[in-house]
């Protein structure tokens, strides 16, 4: 039996990766030992930060990836040889299985799925660490209240969008700004959010103060960089901001713009750095709050998915210049 | 009578001012109106925020100050003309009087100086806004507990001072940051911080990882720019930092270094933007804290005071240039 995986052709230079970075592999399956499984990848998560980790910048020991290299990711998918009762062949898991079609994991490793309607590729999205992170922004560190303005950035992206369908959900508003007038009319129109403001729109400082006439409670910020600062103009005095990712540099890290800290001390603001693995231990909490949600189409998903291994470089690339609408997925 | 006023020689440059900016001019001590008093300033504060409102940086509707323009300070002085009974000649008063030997003040502008022991300049300095900066900090913002250490920057100016005092009183370890062996060794040998250590040494961050094995649970950072950054390095996870100045850039904005926002990300750290102003309404209960630890030598007084308005503009430039040892004061 064929496994395919996608490589690195080369180390990625800085920029936005090129389709000609990756190359799909065959190699032969490898045969679960006792206490592991095999598992066949039914959907792989694209995710931005997924960038700093090719090129050795997102914590942990490893450097940057180089040719030949294989990038991790989570997938979903089914065992389909097991030795273990606990997961039998046929079981829906969750685990970094990586950029390709089968895996070996360790039991411990792999989390069975929870009965659910739902399509198994949601516990990569709105159910999976993405959710997760817009919970623990907008439930556990902002502790959003009723009546508040929540203003969330890369908002049509999984993070974004749970962030501010939760907040809602919360008692809360939720503004939007997103990369397209597409994305925007998206957010207002299907996601409940109350205003959405396009970035790339040369109006866009004018055009977020006045959806914002009153301030922004709480900021979750995805972006870093001059947006972390734009966002920083409309908070409200004694606001929260949530540091959460840095999509604005995780192609060139060169061309980072840091934080100007004249802006928060201004603003009397409270900014809390938030990384996804704390809330590991929270994550049944999570799920039994956000799952229900999810059913009941309270908080709705947004897919943008490929289709084939052969498809999973070309569609990180477009994630990374913007262009996925919704939660980047390939199904395999 | 003839009132002394210090006003500028010019536009203050970017860099670190030099005494020619200033001169001393006279002027016929004004007479006040009904609702007025007229005040004899005793002792003059210089500080840092100083140096950015002289720039128009310091928030507010003034732009630059220009040639011939009178700095703003608070000053401690008596009252030599009242028609007012609720403050009667003789009275000690602490109000922004600015950089001159006179000023007439409306009584509502002026407040009348509490009962004590103390030196009347106590409350330009450990009793006045640099003590309510640091015990906004270490007793509101960052909420200190039994146990914890806290970090100063600029630890032997009367905010940095006070802030490592209060903590340590309240149970914590006090670890401050100076420009001096001198400083250093006043802070450990005079105010009981637990270490100190020189950021102009060359061996400054490993001296710093040194006397944090366990780093630091709280940074009061009065500075900005890199200090920021390497105080960051030795935070520890979930640690909280308070955004309180900016010395690194009050001299030149151009050469500002702002904050890269992965380090409080990495941290989990939780930053809090502190203004002063904020804290006026909780003035007595401050005061009520401090009063009596600084009337028991529990926290310590340092002052640097020159003498006669024609040193002010002498003096404002030491502070600038981080040669002050303890509270920098003019004594009129």
């Amino acid at each position: 039996m064929i496994n395919k995986r996608c490589v690195l052709n080369r180390p990625l230079a800085a920029g936005v990766p090129v389709a000609d970075d990756f190359r799909v592999e065959p190699e032969e399956v490898a045969q679960p030992q006792p206490g592991e499984v095999l598992v066949r990848h039914r959907y792989l998560s694209l995710d931005p930060y997924q960038r700093a980790a090719i090129g050795g910048r997102h914590g942990g020991p490893g450097g940057p990836l180089g040719e030949g290299d294989m990038p991790g990711g989570e997938t979903v998918g089914q065992v389909i040889e097991s030795n273990q009762t606990s997961i039998p062949s046929g079981a829906w898991v969750r685990h970094a299985g990586g950029w390709q079609e089968f895996s070996v994991a360790a039991v411990d490793d792999v989390e069975c799925l929870p009965e659910s309607t739902l399509p198994p590729s949601v516990w990569l999205g709105a159910l999976g660490m993405p959710g997760l992170t817009a919970w623990a922004s907008v439930a556990r560190l902002a502790e959003v209240q009723p009546g508040q303005t929540v203003l969330v950035s890369a908002a049509a992206g999984p993070v974004g969008a749970t962030a501010g369908q939760l907040a809602r959900e919360m008692g809360g508003r939720a503004v939007g700004i997103a990369g397209s007038d597409e994305k925007c009319a998206y957010l207002t129109g299907e996601l409940g959010f109350e205003a959405a403001v396009n970035y790339k729109a040369p109006e866009f400082l004018s055009a977020l103060a006045a959806v914002l006439p009153d301030g922004a409670d709480v900021y979750h910020d995805n972006v870093g960089g001059q947006m972390l600062m734009d966002a920083l103009g409309v908070l409200r005095p004694y606001g929260t901001v949530i540091l959460c990712g840095l999509m604005s540099s995780y192609n060139d890290p060169a061309q980072r713009k840091d934080l100007y800290i004249g802006l928060p001390i201004l603003k009397r603001a409270v900014l809390k750095g938030l990384v996804v693995y704390d809330f590991e231990a929270q994550r049944s909490e999570f799920v039994a709050q956000l799952q229900p949600l999810v059913e009941r189409g309270a908080i709705k998903i947004l897919e943008d998915c490929a289709s084939g291994i052969e498809s999973a470089g070309q569609q990180f690339c477009r994630l990374m210049r913007g262009e996925n609408f919704g939660k980047a997925l390939v199904e395999l």
